[in-house]
């Protein structure tokens, strides 16, 4: 039994906090907003794997105003879901996850944060990235925008 | 044979209308523009389903001009959708859509939403939603925008 | 072995250059900016599927700056990629397109272009388009937005 998951998570630019994207720290660039870190990729993970096996959303997960998750590593929900899935029999196949933003320049990385994303998953995870063309928010330079899409599999 | 179908729909709020939005009525809630209902999930739904199967998309399902579609229920144009699928030999496995608007507050009725779409496609459908953290025309307030992703077998 | 992938890409409208998109030459339309033919159907496409084979993106596939790519046909990115699926094991199994735009009328024109993509593929590909409704840079007839969805097997 096979399902396909979509999410889809934007966060504005904060010039007052460090980046986290894609589940690697990027030194010396401008962070984004959000209770947690702000990692778009990451609820994008998240949004796809419950979206696909049935079981909610990202803010049925974790509550955003739980003071605890201010400021937390977005893996860590990540973490939370696959737990979430397993509880109900299904494990991720693949997540392909695409980015929309200016910066920070993703391909020198693109290697790196596949490694982190994937062993946090235990399943492939591809990540990519492109700018908008100058056009709308992300062109602006204003956020991130992150799509993921997920099959999972009832095991 | 299974094949893997993407669709997109934005609508904008209309002062003037009642909202319909995911399958549900929202009453107090601004409605959004479209020949239709304006049920920017369901038109998703409708497209992710017809580029599953490449059986065209809602505007060959539907003339958008035709008098009688004018505040027509979307559901209507998902049920069309999944006629044209099963005369095809397609039916659905499983629908995802993503919302991305400050309004409606969707988490109190998205089990409610999932389990009007659930039962009308035969399949289960799964609905989130997200906003744009401020930015673009969903962060301005200014519409709805849906993507859904479906899964479809050949039977 | 079953996996998926997802791919966006946006192009700005420049007056300068003759339309490509989705695999068509469209005479009389306003074309697209990049350093290719601009064709974001084609990109969506090429990220998609090396996405879900855990094959890099457009970036890792063609130097962007690269003389010989000014104004080439992304029919031949399509190609690039395929040929490097092929390399790893993986086909396509099929690809959905959503295009997002209010140029060109798609319609007319939608099961020519899937004809040219889907011979180009060897698997089905669907094209649908949608307007975003007058809303955000699509709906300022700024530019074209393109998502697609992949899955492809390994053999």
């Amino acid at each position: 039994m096979i399902r396909v998951g979509t999410g889809v998570d934007v966060h504005a630019f904060d010039e007052g906090s460090p980046l986290r994207l894609a589940g690697l720290d990027w030194p010396g660039e401008i962070g984004l907003s959000g209770h947690s870190d702000g990692d778009a990729a990451c609820h994008a993970i998240v949004d796809a794997l419950l979206s696909a096996a049935g079981l909610g959303d990202i803010g049925s997960l974790v509550g955003v105003d739980e003071p605890g998750t201010a400021g937390a590593p977005s893996t860590g929900f990540v973490l939370l879901a696959l737990d979430r899935l397993a509880q109900h029999g299904w494990r991720p196949i693949n997540v392909s996850v695409q980015l929309v933003c200016n910066r920070p320049r993703f391909a020198p990385r693109r290697a790196e944060a596949e490694g982190v994303l994937t062993a946090l998953l235990g399943a492939p995870v591809s990540v990519g990235a492109t700018t908008s063309d100058g056009l709308g928010f992300t062109g602006r330079g204003e956020g991130v925008a992150a799509i993921a899409t997920a099959l999972v599999e009832h095991v």
